[in-house]
């Protein structure tokens, strides 16, 4: 079968083409179905940031792999054990592309997440074998093309629940990116008063608008601190959700956060920058509570009930084939598109 | 100062005229504004059916008595110390109507409801004296007649608070009376997924459904069980708020509730009604958690910062000038509106 | 192996020999050590008041089927793959009796104890057969047969997370039985004050003083109502665990409770048994939260790190080897005792 | 009356004695009682490090002024609606030094201790008036000399509050000052396991082990993050409490913490000293939760009902009379003692 391949480790939008990493359609062998998996046909799989990481080496991986994780399709074969439960040939399915063992020390603590055997197979292929526990079924009301964000929008349903926002309180989302933006939209659902955006890319800033945002801030022109406390009356935002990865963005939201405020860092950092966290004034003056997030754990099917009040046609509308796959990446590396999808099997809508 | 009174203790529905409470305007000074108070120009206060339970006898109170609680207006002397705190003549408000001492057990417990100390003014008044830690300031993008809803708002969220919902759960709302329609059109708000309604009024379908319930379930018609199985993948809701007061539906949402659903008891019961709780089956072999709540602390600032985004203009189009005070009673009675408001100060809009 | 074995359903208490269940050792053959398994030779194995509710056929059985779930061991077989995450012969262990199958809805959704594959094999018996995720390792001071209580510390352990207390707050344990015991220690070193113990049986009364109880009260004698006034300055218990199982006592803790305490229901009660919860009385004016629990969910971990904290002698001085298991069903029966164990291998101690 | 009064702003430590600050016993009167106030003839008070800093010129007060927040005391006198609601001449009362307003924006929504016009009285004096939500009664079994310590086991107790702890969780203190000494009692008593203390002066340690500290380390010689590996068998500590101020220690415990562990920054830090948290370690691939606290709201009730569990006669058996405040301090800045107590009242034991 085809497959969006990492053929070469390297930095996609190195100017030296020596260095370049590259992807490439190749041809794999389709996994056989085990009792308790299930084949599904890929329809869609969008691009995210992390397939970059991986194809730079981010991750220490070796080539050739495959990428993609974000993925949606039907179901084309069932293991005797899925089919007892319940899983059947047609099914429409996302989901979570970790395979969780059930069985380590984090997985019989409530933190699957930090799973010791985690697997994951490549999603930007014409098919995937998954183990039982990794579908949830797509709603009838959401279409295959944005059921591939049901992982994206699993990353933003963890970042919510670490928010424990209570209803009515000042929330403000840094960055416009993807999960900036699921994130906009989900806790415009969940509780958001006087809903704010700081993005520095105004090409964004429309999507941000129609996605929720009551006030919209540019931090390289407007006075962040100055509009905050307009906004919050002085009191600062008691959620603050940081899903730009800009080390300057991370140190704003200490700075306009309310006493008590829940702070939650959803990006990727760089691996060596430290935010300079002043405990006198963010821990003990405002006992500001501060965390981040890893993936999506027990958050799938909470994320597979509420897609549908999602409006996601904007972030699914550039697709290319599979066999277009490298065109897809250099779509994506041109920053213009919130989400880049790769359509793996042409034949399914 | 004109002021609705209950004037005689007795159901204001009795046939027999004789034991028929009555509600009057009566002329009644005006109170002076102490330091850290208030004054208040009562632009619209709704009839709350504790309004009707006061007359009716039910709290013991002898008359005649001032009534109301549900109130908007306009600040029209400030106090010196509330002066200094930032209160100013002109100031749009509404707010907590109950005053709480901040001193005895419950108050240093951060339990405040339950103040042993706690005073209330009758808001049904062309004025009202309130102690600077009972106004909020009413949003510019919110009427003076929907503000007079604060007050029920608030009292949805804080049941709201206390349903600790994930976002992507199911949720159900039993009772379409006014504060079941505020915790819908609130949980739509609160990351509720697939929600529904209970109500056997149909006359109530149209506003649940557009204040955001997706399915509309008639108890007295439907059945509720197999209906919910069949919203939920038969695995119940994972919220359960019942407002409607009525046993049988207290009785309902514990077999329509999802294992480890929290259910919270919103309305109220009569006095004298046990819930059959059968622990085996509802909190052993289900882990429910159940609970209740009683008014709305530590509720007035999210209020105030969330009440603009629903929609209150159905709940607050049945208006009456205050000397039509009982006719306004009348109409309340007649089950037929959501709500009755009373223009207090017919010159406010 | 030898193995304590249901051979007959019937109520073991019944004076009619023909309507009597019956416990007898039979010879069963050892199962066999797959890759993600362990074998463990038992030590002890306690017996707990559901074995007998399977013999009595209260779970629907059929016999024969083995017994038994508080157990310890060595470990003496290990498959592959439990090999290469660390686990090695002659580890000491206990743990969970439930191998959940980390797949299904509620385990992919964080609440195992509802796991629709759950599998239990019998551990009162020479040897068991374990899936990894099972087992814990036996602290260094924890003889194994102490360690056999892990699986029941571990229910007293859910419990504790389950009353969410606040440290200082009041707490009240009804029932001296061996959960309640455990509940009682464990709470004694988990935030408690004014810790009360409500037990008509005068026999287990130094035990539970022994265990920390302040106030021991017996509903038979005491006015349990007053005294909770006096102790608590009438202001109720914060936290009200009911481990009695008596509807009297499940009644009772209602009216001792402090407004917005938690209650845990966490005995078994008859099945036919309904609370008569006062909605009005108790989580309108008192906002209580009421809950109960279903084995022990995510605790083993933090059960094998507490337990060498607790008192345990009292509660594993009465053995019998595994040959007179009838005869330790016997003594369990007469109600002497906390807790009855059989010396499943009488070389290993 | 008689008050320990800073007269002169300056570092009590410096050498050079014109810049050295000075406290000396001064005569001043004693305040009226209003009517919901009580007058309390203290009878201890305890030096706390920031009566330091208040005479070192941190908080930016002008000399002179009366110091003190750490007192026990008889009710002498009590207003005529502080009487009403059941305080009596005689009563043993510690409690809350902090007056809260009960009325501000961070009153009416539970955080009172960012209450905008909190008022303190100093408490190192003969006599203090309190508003009766300040006092809390003292348990019988609780003598008046460690009752002083009502206020910083508050702190304590709010420090616990923020762990979020659930029993059986592995726990870190660090630094072995009143606040840590506290944390680790209490800790000891709200489910810590494998309780560890880190503290770098040895005098300290047979203190420490007294209070509970199964593990002591000393950072300044032994490898902590390896015996933090071999404690907790590698996973690292779920609660982390840090209470010692070192920046180095402040970043010590972010390498010890278990992944999702709750840290809690419970000391004064140097105003200018930024943590260096590095997001994508410490946010990203571990979870943690990381918080701080300031003073201790809605902690004095659960403080009294815990403070007899507690061994505190080694931190209250250095005490000077108050004509002798000034050795007292001195004592105080020679480290030897962990607490040094001022007899206000030298009648009163």
């Amino acid at each position: 079968m085809k497959q969006v391949t990492a053929v070469k480790i390297g930095d996609m939008k190195a100017m030296n083409p020596k260095k370049r990493g590259r992807v490439e359609v190749t041809d794999v062998p389709v996994k056989a179905v085990g009792d308790d998996e299930i084949k599904i046909k890929v329809a869609y799989c969008s691009i995210c940031e992390s397939d970059l990481q991986a194809v730079d080496g981010t991750f220490g991986w070796e080539a050739p792999f495959g990428l993609g994780h974000e993925l949606s399709g039907l179901i084309v074969e069932v293991g005797k054990t899925a089919a007892k439960h319940g899983w059947k040939v047609g099914d429409r399915v996302g989901g979570n592309s970790r395979n969780y063992c059930g069985k380590c020390y984090y997985c019989i603590n409530g933190r699957e997440q930090y799973c010791q055997n985690a697997i994951e197979e490549p999603g930007m292929a014409e098919y995937i074998v998954w183990n039982e526990r990794q579908p949830v079924k797509i709603p009838k009301d959401v279409s295959l093309k944005n059921a591939c964000l049901i992982e994206p929008v699993s990353i933003a349903v963890r970042v919510l629940d670490k928010t424990y926002i209570k209803i009515g309180q000042n929330v403000v989302v840094s960055g416009a990116e993807p999960i900036g933006l699921l994130c906009l939209q989900l806790i415009n659902l969940y509780g958001a008063a006087n809903l704010t955006m700081l993005e520095s890319n105004p090409l964004r800033h429309a999507l941000a608008r129609k996605y929720g945002a009551r006030h919209i801030l540019n931090p390289e022109k407007d006075d962040v601190e100055l509009w905050a406390d307009k906004i919050t009356d002085r009191r600062g935002f008691d959620v603050c959700i940081e899903a730009s990865g800009v080390p300057s963005s991370a140190e704003t939201i200490l700075n306009i956060s309310a006493k008590c405020a829940h702070l939650v860092y959803a990006a990727q950092y760089p691996r060596d920058y430290y935010l300079p966290l002043n405990i006198h004034d963010q821990l003990h003056m405002k006992e500001l509570d501060i965390t981040g997030t890893f993936v999506s754990p027990y958050a799938f099917t909470r994320t597979a009930q509420i897609i549908g009040r999602l409006d996601l046609d904007d972030m699914t509308d550039v697709v290319f084939p599979i066999d277009q796959a490298a065109e897809a990446f250099e779509a994506h590396l041109s920053g213009k598109h919130p989400k880049v999808l790769i359509h793996c099997n042409p034949d399914l809508e």
